[in-house]
């Protein structure tokens, strides 16, 4: 909980932007309301709209457990071409909810679609009648719970009421704080970027916190653009991404029922057509939702469970990326190389351990291990010169860099995780209470 | 750490005799010796040496870590008909050490043959002269740090006059005490059998502790039995009932590079020959082992670093065992389910999650979940009179089960863990100072 956010993200990515909280601003196309619907026993904004008045192209990415939060099923049951609502609920998963839980989104999505569909006849001369199809669901919390169909019904009004057509980072802020469930921060990204001559903006809220694994776990990632892109090309765009961004981190290898990351573009920005995923005015795009992805990302690592230190691991040179992956993860998943940094323990006997389970074939006399820029191993061997003091000293950073050179080809992966704390076990052993 | 063993042992298996350290007496065939060779900074033994005057057939299972430790590597380079020696160090793993490691290890081999032989001398008229490949190595503790060649060296002679080929209880004690690193408890098991008419004693000593997990993890497992059975069936025997015991076992999800199960018959028992693995004279004997070894599995989970809780997790009806396994070790190894048991939450949300993390294809519908004997979940639906507080209540328990039924096939796997709590932590946040 203590990691300084400056400290950490600004001492790597030497970006100073990415350090603080950046101002979201207006972003065309998009409007936000929230509002309480006394999910919590302590009152707090539990229920955020995100309603794009004119339809968003859109794309979405999900979990990939076996067992799916029933809001995640409606959402990939309707294909619809554009997306009128984004609805997000904490304090309730809605998942193993079974009929019940189906049930009430698609009731909720109804009521929605209607009340929507009346503030388009009275705000527009030309209204669109949204179906219930139109809209999609987040929904993050406890597994296993009734679903507060009730308590979400009856804030449907005040929740379309609110809905404020300009925004600015107050409102911004608070759809980021709507959204969390026991992350301590909330957490937004925003980047600008051209296509062709035009200014396109990039903004993105998140949450995380608990689950937060390789293949995203309770986590839930919206990102918002006014650029004009097709659904086709936008889930090419989000794929792409999403490998070396959400699915790079990992917080204690769980994996929720929920995650979900989407990508909406209302198309309020007029620029030339982007016609391909190659299409070469898309570039600068591409790497700017990639910044906002791992912007994200690197916030929910860092505002993990319990965290007190924020750790990059860069495995270089593999075989495959896939080698290089199987070992980043496993030592990020390692709760021996998680608990000896949280001890700011140099203890790289562990993260040998962990780089031997990971079960890809190694040539032992190639492998280098730096911790920062600090030679431990080289060429298989402990640096000569190894002092414990230096590691050590290193080792009280808030932020760690594992360094691992296999030489044995050139496929790279990077993933971020935190240390294992005591009070990661405090918070997760008393989660429900 | 506050496992009641009596309570974890006797509850579930109802045999009184695992709840409470067996007294191991004399087997014949196997000498005991241990010394201290600082290896640590206060002193203790930490060198304990197995000694068989006329030999003794073997088997061996290894950790499947890629970085294997120098004395298995030695271990696996040497194809002797007998062993006559395994020497067990601890505070060094002897991993990552290189031909420094190596080296040692045959130094060591090398002194220990020639003192023997010279022993053997001594105390017999058609003496045996032992070669260095005749003896084993176990070797456990921290990875990476110079093998004490010397200090190991220097204890040779000590470790050879203390040879007692009495054994008692006391004796066998001094051997699981002198195995130990961070464990709380010397691990001992026995069982006594019949081959045709004759009794048969199966001795068992380990160590365990930290980086417990699929297969096997610096757990270090020692069978002694005065049967005579063949190398070729010894292994086949062990292969078969590791799958079920030590590889049945997690606490943290770590492996390590050094484990290691060996056992070795020394002949000494009189009966009848047994030639094949399906020999009928051979079902006693296999029952047994099994227990020796399921007995040592579920000391070392119950005295898992920081463990409060002794887990079991029984996965029935699974299309295959290898499923089942996945699933019974997703739960096992997902730190959300172990924070929430250390917590006594019956978060049954968190097992849900971990079986759809396990990727297995399920049909929710057909899933029951029980704690123990009381139904959570009963064909994919919440138990309609699921009442928290019988639930929570269970928690409080040393020994929790957990009791999943896929329901679509027959294949089962039980899994042993423990649970996660601040302690774990602490122990591996500060391991080495």
């Amino acid at each position: 909980m203590g990691i300084n956010f400056t400290n950490f993200l600004s001492s790597k990515s030497k970006n100073k932007r990415m350090a603080e909280f950046q101002d979201l601003d207006h972003i065309d196309g998009v409007a936000i309301s929230t509002v309480c619907a006394n999910l919590y026993k302590d009152p707090r904004d539990d229920l955020v709209m995100f309603y794009f008045r004119d339809g968003a192209n859109y794309a979405s990415v999900y979990t990939q457990s076996k067992v799916v939060s029933e809001n995640i099923k409606w959402n990939l049951n309707q294909k619809p071409k554009k997306i009128y609502s984004l609805i997000v609920n904490t304090r309730n998963a809605n998942c193993f909810t079974g009929k019940q839980g189906y049930k009430s989104i698609e009731k909720i999505g109804e009521i929605i679609a209607e009340k929507l569909s009346q503030k388009q006849k009275e705000d527009d001369g030309s209204p669109k009648k949204i179906k219930s199809k139109e809209i999609m669901f987040g929904c993050t919390g406890t597994i296993g719970e009734l679903f507060p169909e009730d308590k979400i019904m009856n804030q449907i009004p005040s929740l379309i009421e609110k809905i404020k057509y300009t925004q600015n980072k107050y409102i911004w802020m608070k759809a980021a704080l709507g959204i969390m469930t026991t992350d301590t921060q909330p957490k937004m990204a925003m980047e600008k970027c051209q296509i062709g001559n035009s200014e396109i903006k990039i903004f993105g809220v998140a949450k995380g916190s608990g689950m937060i694994q390789p293949n995203m776990a309770t986590t839930l990632g919206y990102i918002f653009t006014d650029a004009e892109i097709s659904n086709e090309i936008l889930k090419k765009l989000l794929k792409k991404n999403i490998s070396s961004t959400f699915n790079a981190i990992s917080c204690d290898s769980d994996t929720s029922t929920n995650d979900m990351v989407s990508i909406f573009s209302t198309g309020k920005a007029r620029h030339v057509k982007i016609r391909s995923l190659s299409d070469e005015k898309l570039k600068d795009f591409d790497l700017s939702l990639n910044k906002v992805l791992l912007n994200l990302s690197k916030r929910i690592v860092a505002d993990g469970e319990g965290a007190s230190k924020f750790i990059t691991i860069n495995i270089k040179n593999c075989k495959t990326e896939f080698d290089a992956r199987k070992i980043a993860f496993s030592i990020a998943n390692s709760p021996l190389v998680k608990t000896a940094i949280a001890g700011e323990d140099p203890n790289w006997g562990r993260i040998i351990m962990a780089i031997g389970k990971a079960g890809v074939v190694l040539n032992l006399d190639k492998l280098s291990i730096k911790l920062g820029d600090y030679f431990i191993i080289q060429n298989g061997k402990l640096n000569n010169n190894y002092d414990e003091n230096i590691a050590s000293d290193y080792m009280k950073s808030d932020t760690i860099e594992i360094n691992v050179d296999i030489n044995c080809g050139s496929k790279n992966f990077t993933a971020f995780t935190m240390d294992f704390t005591k009070k990661y076990v405090e918070i997760n052993a008393d989660y429900r209470s």
